[in-house]
C-alpha cells in the first residue's frame, strides 16, 4: 500500500514533535507500506520569515518572497529525514526541483500544473520514506512558487493523486471534522464520513480543518483523504465521493468571521449597472458571497454583498474609482458581521430545512441579515457577537450532537 | 564591465548590512557595470542549522545537513534582492538549481564540475543585478552539495571564471592581505599586490582571509581577485599571476594554532616503513604536513609529523588500527604546538632567508621543533604559547611594517 501523509506547521514545531511524527511514519512503513510524508515549515517559521522580509522591504516582490519562504519547508524535511534516519529507518527529504512539482508562474498562488513520479518512485523503491516539502512548487522559469493558503494539503493531494496512493491522510490538531466547531459547540460530535461536496462548503464557508482546493483536487481526482490527529490514533474522517448514509439531514454547521458587508448606495436602477458592478469587482480578483438586492428611492436601488476582510480595501478602492460609472452615490461597509452555514447532501430532498434553520434564529432572537444557498448549503448572515450562540442554536435544532 | 562581489556571513548579518552591502552593488551597477552577487548565509546560520541538526540527529547524514543548510544562503539571497528592488534596482535572487551550478557528488565536500552562465547571462541582459548562493551546488543525483569552508569563496570565483568577469571581488571584514594578522602584530601591512602562489602559501598556512581552493581555482583560470572591506572603500589587495616587485624578499607571515604534532614512536628501521605510514592515513584523507623522521634505538627510527586538529581522532583510529602492520611500539601527541610561515616569491633567488629566520626566533628565545619548506615558503613549529611573540620577531627581522 503507498500512503502520503501530511503534517502541518505545528507538527513538525520542535523535537519532540518532529519525533512524534518520525514515529508515526516509521509504523506505517513497518506494516510493509510504501510511505510518503508532506511537510509545512515549523511553527511560526513562515511567519517569522515574512516577518524579516517586510522589515527589509514592506514592497517585497511575491517571487522573492517564495524564495524566502521555500526554505522554511526545506528546513523540516531535511530535519525529518534526520530524524526518521536516526531511529534506523531509512528517508530522503525532497524539494520542489528535486521532485520536478511543476506550478502556474503566479508568485504566492500558484497552482499544480505537472507533478513528476520517477524521483519519488526511485526512492521509495529503494525502501526509503520520502520526504516532500509542501506548499512550494517551480514555475516555467524555473523559479519557486508557492501555492497560497492550505498549500501543503494541495501538495498532498497532488501527490496522492500522481502517485496512485491507496490513501492520503491529512494530520491536523482535531480528531477530524466536526458537526461545528468544538471550541465552540460543546456537544459537537466527530463525523466519520463526509461527502467532497460537503466538504467543499464546509471548507469554504469557515472550517479551517482542511483548505478548499485541496477538497477540489481530491474531488476532480478521486484521491481518498482521511482527517485525522497528530496527537492519537483516533480513526479521523474519511472524505470520499459517497458518504455512508447517516440518519441526518445535516452533516455540519460552520461559522466564519472573516467577511465583511459591503452596501453600495442609490445606484440607477437599470439593467446591466449590477452587472457592471460584480464584473469590475470580478475583474480585480475580488471574490463577492452573499449578495442582496432592495429598491430604493427615487428610481435608484441598493445592493449589498459580503467579501472576505482581506478585500475590503481592494473593494472600497475598485468601486471608488468607478464611482460615476457604476452611478454609485455611497459605499457603506460594516465589518462585525459573520456567516454560519449549514451543510448537507440530506437537504437536497427535504424541503423546510431552511425554515427550520430560521426558526432557530429566531427562537434565539437572532437577527438574519442575508440569506444564500446552494443545493447542499444555506447560509445566512449575522451580527458577530452572535455567532457563537447562532452556531449552537442551530446544531442543537438539528441535534448534530447526536450519533 | 562584469564584476562579481562575493560578502561573507557577518556582512549580511543584519538589516543595516543588508542595506549597506547593497548600496555598494547599486553603486557599481550605476557606473554601468553588470553585477553578480554571491552572498553566505546571514551571521550564525549555519551554526544554528547545524546544532538544530545534531540535536535530532548527533550522526545525521551529510546528504541531509547539505539539504538543511543550503536553506542559509537562500534567505540571503532572497532577502538582498529585495533590499535592492526597494533601492529602485531591478534584482534577482538565484540558489544552485536555478544557476545549475553542479558538482562532484560527495556531500558536505564537493568541487565544482560544471556551472551554467544561460540563466544569469539572461538576467544580467535584462538589467537585473544577480544575487546567488554561495557555498552551495547540486549533483548528479539532483541533490544539493556544499563546497566545504570557504565554500562562497569559491563559488565567486567559479562565477567569474565561466562569466569571463572582468574582476573578482572577495569582501572581507579587513582592508585586504596583510603582512601578517593586524591583531597580533600591531605594525602589519596591509599588500597592494599579491601572487596567487604566495596567497596560496598564506592561505594554506593560517591566513584566513581567503581559502585556499578558491585561489587555487583563481590560479587555473586566471581570475582576478580583489580581496577588499566591505565597510569601506579602500582599494584591498589584488591577487593576481606576477606581482609588482615589492622592494620585499618576504610577503607575509601567518600563524596557524589548528595543528597537533603526532609521534610515531619505535618503527622498524626499514625501507618502506615510512611510505606505508603516510599511504595508509592518505587513504583515510587524512592531511600530514610537516613531516621529521628521526633515527631511534635497536634498529627503530621515530617519525613525527602534523595533522590539523580535527583530524587527530581519525589519525590515532587509523595508526591504532594497523600498529602490527606498521610495527608501531608507540604513538604520542602534542596540541599545544603551532606553525608559524613566512612566504614570499622572492626568497626563490635568495638564498639565507631561512637562516634569518631562524635567527630571528633563536635571539627571541623561541625553539624550533620541525621545520618544512616549499620554494616560497619556510613554515616552522613551535609552542603555541609562543606564536605571537614569533610572528612579531619575524616581522620586526624583515621590515614588513615598511613600505
Amino acid at each position: 500500500m503507498l500512503v502520503v501523509k501530511k503534517f502541518g506547521g505545528t507538527s513538525v514545531a520542535n523535537k519532540e514533535r518532529i519525533y512524534n511524527v518520525a514515529k508515526r511514519c516509521i509504523e506505517e512503513y513497518k506494516k510493509g507500506n510504501q510511505v510518503v510524508v508532506v511537510l509545512s515549515a515549523m511553527g511560526d517559521t513562515t511567519d517569522e520569515l515574512l516577518e524579516k522580509a517586510f522589515e527589509i522591504n514592506p514592497r517585497a516582490s511575491k517571487r522573492e518572497l517564495d524564495m524566502l519562504l521555500t526554505t522554511g519547508e526545506q528546513v523540516s524535511v531535511a530535519l525529518m529525514a534526520m530524524a526518521i534516519n536516526g531511529m534506523g529507518v531509512p528517508a530522503v527529504s525532497l524539494n520542489a526541483f528535486q521532485v520536478m512539482m511543476y506550478s502556474t508562474s503566479a508568485y504566492g498562488n500558484s497552482r499544480f500544473k505537472r507533478v513528476d513520479t520517477d524521483r519519488i518512485r526511485h526512492e521509495l523503491e529503494s525502501g526509503k520514506i520520502v520526504i516532500v516539502t509542501g506548499f512550494q512548487a517551480v514555475n516555467k522559469y524555473d523559479d519557486y512558487t508557492t501555492l497560497g493558503r492550505g498549500g501543503s494539503d494541495t501538495t498532498a493531494v497532488a501527490l496522492a493523486s500522481v502517485l496512485h496512493a491507496d490513501k492520503c491522510e491529512i494530520y491536523t490538531d482535531v480528531d477530524g471534522v466536526y458537526t461545528a466547531d468544538p471550541r465552540v459547540v460543546k456537544n459537537a460530535r466527530k463525523l466519520n464520513e463526509v461527502t467532497y461536496d460537503e466538504m467543499l462548503e464546509l471548507a469554504s464557508h469557515g472550517a479551517k480543518v482542511l483548505h478548499n482546493r485541496s477538497v477540489e483536487m481530491a474531488k476532480k481526482y478521486g484521491v481518498p483523504l482521511v482527517v485525522r490527529s497528530s496527537l492519537n490514533d483516533h480513526e479521523g474522517t474519511i472524505v470520499k465521493e459517497v458518504a455512508k448514509m447517516e440518519k441526518m439531514l445535516i452533516t455540519g454547521v460552520a461559522g466564519e468571521k472573516d467577511v465583511v458587508r459591503v452596501s453600495v448606495i442609490g445606484i440607477d436602477d437599470k439593467p446591466g449597472i449590477a452587472f457592471k458592478i460584480f464584473n469590475t469587482l470580478a475583474k480585480n480578483k475580488i471574490n463577492v458571497d452573499i449578495i442582496l438586492q432592495s429598491i430604493g428611492r427615487d428610481g435608484t436601488k441598493d445592493i449589498s454583498f459580503t467579501v472576505a476582510q482581506g478585500d475590503l480595501t481592494g473593494t472600497l478602492e475598485v468601486l471608488g474609482a468607478n464611482k460615476e460609472a457604476l452611478t454609485i452615490q455611497e459605499v457603506k461597509y460594516k465589518t462585525d458581521v459573520a456567516k454560519i452555514s449549514i451543510v448537507g447532501a440530506g437537504m437536497m430532498s427535504n424541503p423546510g430545512v431552511a425554515a427550520r434553520m430560521f426558526e432557530a434564529l429566531y427562537n434565539s432572537g437572532i437577527n438574519i441579515n442575508m440569506i444564500s444557498t446552494s443545493e447542499i448549503r444555506i447560509t445566512v448572515l449575522i451580527a458577530e457577537n452572535e455567532m457563537d450562540r447562532a452556531l449552537n442554536a442551530v446544531h442543537e435544532e438539528f441535534r448534530l450532537g447526536m450519533e
